[in-house]
């Protein structure tokens, strides 16, 4: 077993055009895995790309094959939906340097014939998105109706509609950023700190060795956990609760509520979720500013951007707070862009995208609408 | 080497009482190391008390022995300082569980002749304080003419003003709470499950073995330390800067300031800190909520209390919020004790109170001395 993951068929093609990444790297073959929904009309014009967030997948609407869980946006993306796939071709993408069928560090390079792992090349925002393209000219798709994507995937949405302004013709950007804040980037450094601290880490070369760091992944999806919630939501939520018990143990045990449910997080996840990928999907996170090309100013990223622009934020998400989401507006209306942007209330912090907001969901609808 | 501290005296004292704890576990005759400045005057009637935060020391004012470091308020407990040692006698003693000099899980456990390790009993604030009080019983002194603490030595000053409402004078409580959030459990468990994780902490029996939990301890701090830091104190100080490189060099080395920062934080925090003693002080911190023995209900915590309370918040700080001290001082209220509190501006976060704060100083001076 090459990770605790267990080995399932993906939706993979294996693009024949090489993938030049922003480190100078090449990827000879990539594969990228992705998954589909609602006919292509025959003009080609009906697509949406929906863009996954750092541990999600391109399981945006169908069952999850590891977890059995229906798609992290099965509510929004159906037949009649908010993004109604009777109407609009769906397609969803696993990002490269992901560990759900796209090439990632598990998997095998050709010049040695065993998985990658650290020898993966880092890969960015950027690079992610530039696989997506490759993927729609591999099927015929010339221009998307939408790109639209929550955190990380914001972020694809955004470089989206930078790199490709003539591919898009809407971008929605939800609880997301223009660029990785010092926080940001911290508190990913504490995860993949906790992770090459453990042994079964083993410098990432853990995929025929029959150990996983475990231990390692799970406390850097405990730190990670935290930062989605609000502490008005955790507070709601969990409080000072004790778990199954009347009293405190006075030991190490999980006592609290909110400590049962952190290492239940931290454990599951590591049933779904490759450590190595963690790290390169981490690091392109931290990579990404989209000023930074452009000395600083963002607005120089979008100059006169056909695409139209829709942002949302969560008033309780401190992870991408609203604030990030104005600087995009500000640098998007600096750069004569249309730009509609709404902050939603929430107690759930970042999580509030992925969690049923009917709010948000009339957002999406109306923007995917929009003009037409 | 017992752990990667060197082993350097402390003023210290074996009380021949026992310290019976919270837990129901009892301590026969608990160590309290401690460093007093400043005469006490014949009455007895000078003495401030000074608590410390969870991984701070009784080194106030002087050398830390294993840094070389001046005291962490070195600047204000002095002679003519704000806390004048010409004027008041001033004390602060290393709290119970910790790991400089007073009993705690590195302590030789008189029943086997070995470290107590994870058979050191769990330890609460409350213990903290009853511990503290044994001390000034030893000391002679029955009544503080303040207690002043930060953090988690604001807890204590609490306690302090709960449980021996006759022996203080004053309580100034900086950047505290009166329990702790969901959040900060959450917090502090991340922490615990890093230190855990590493197999050099071997169950906690890692004393004789020549190993330390290195690397589970670092991850702990690094965690901890960004809750000590606002998100825009760490914009400011870090933003994305990138360190002693010109380039972002596509791997996975810290590429960034705020990466090289938090991880020289994590590994030289080892040098000073035992990790046992971050497992059981944090426990003990995750434990404190005062209104507990009430039903809930602060107020009944303080009633009718004779104790002055002056409590200070920093609007950046997000590990213990504002909204944390306003509780305290609504409770204070609606229990008929005289409280008076101010949020101080401060772009540092938690940190602030350790910092240079002349604000604080003049509120800490106005306090000490208030109706003399």
């Amino acid at each position: 077993m090459a990770t605790r993951l267990q080995p399932v068929p993906h939706n993979q093609i294996e693009l024949n055009r090489p993938l030049a990444l922003d480190s100078g790297a090449v990827l000879a073959r990539p594969t990228i895995a992705f998954e589909a929904y609602g006919p292509l009309n025959a003009a080609r014009s009906n697509a949406i790309l929906i863009c996954h967030a750092l541990t999600m997948d391109q399981y945006v609407a169908s069952t999850h094959p590891l977890t059995g869980k229906p798609g992290w946006w099965s509510k929004v993306v159906r037949p009649g939906g908010v993004i109604d796939t009777d109407r609009y071709h769906v397609i969803c993408a696993n990002v490269i340097g992901s560990c759900l069928g796209s090439s990632g560090p598990a998997s095998i390079d050709p010049a040695t014939g065993s998985p990658y792992a650290m020898a993966f090349p880092v890969v960015t925002v950027g690079d992610m998105v530039r696989a997506q393209a490759m993927l729609l000219d591999h099927l015929g798709i010339e221009r998307l109706h939408a790109v639209i994507g929550g955190s990380m995937g914001g972020m694809q949405a955004l470089a989206w509609a930078a790199h490709y302004p003539g591919r898009v013709e809407r971008a929605l950007v939800i609880a997301s950023a223009a660029r990785h804040s010092a926080q940001n980037i911290a508190f990913h450094e504490v995860g993949r700190q906790a992770i090459m601290a453990d042994p079964d880490w083993q410098g990432g070369d853990y995929y025929a060795s029959g150990r996983v760091p475990v231990k390692g992944l799970s406390v850097a999806r405990m730190a990670a956990h935290i930062t989605y919630l609000s502490e008005a939501g955790l507070t709601e939520k969990f409080g000072r609760q004790l778990q199954d018990r009347d009293a405190k143990t006075f030991g190490f045990d999980a006592d609290f509520q909110i400590e049962s449910y952190l290492r239940h997080q931290g454990i599951s996840f590591v049933d779904r979720f490759d450590a190595n990928s963690y790290l390169y999907i981490t690091r392109a996170m931290d990579y990404f500013d989209l000023a930074d090309p452009h000395g600083g100013r963002l607005a120089d990223a979008f100059r006169h951007s056909p695409v139209r622009f829709g942002l949302v934020s969560f008033d309780s998400d401190w992870l991408y707070p609203t604030a990030e989401s104005r600087r995009i507006v500000q640098a998007l209306h600096g750069a004569g862009a249309q730009a509609s942007f709404v902050e939603l209330s929430s107690p759930f912090g970042h999580d509030a995208f992925l969690l049923d907001s009917p709010e948000m969901w009339r957002l999406m609808a109306g923007f995917v609408e929009a003009g037409l």
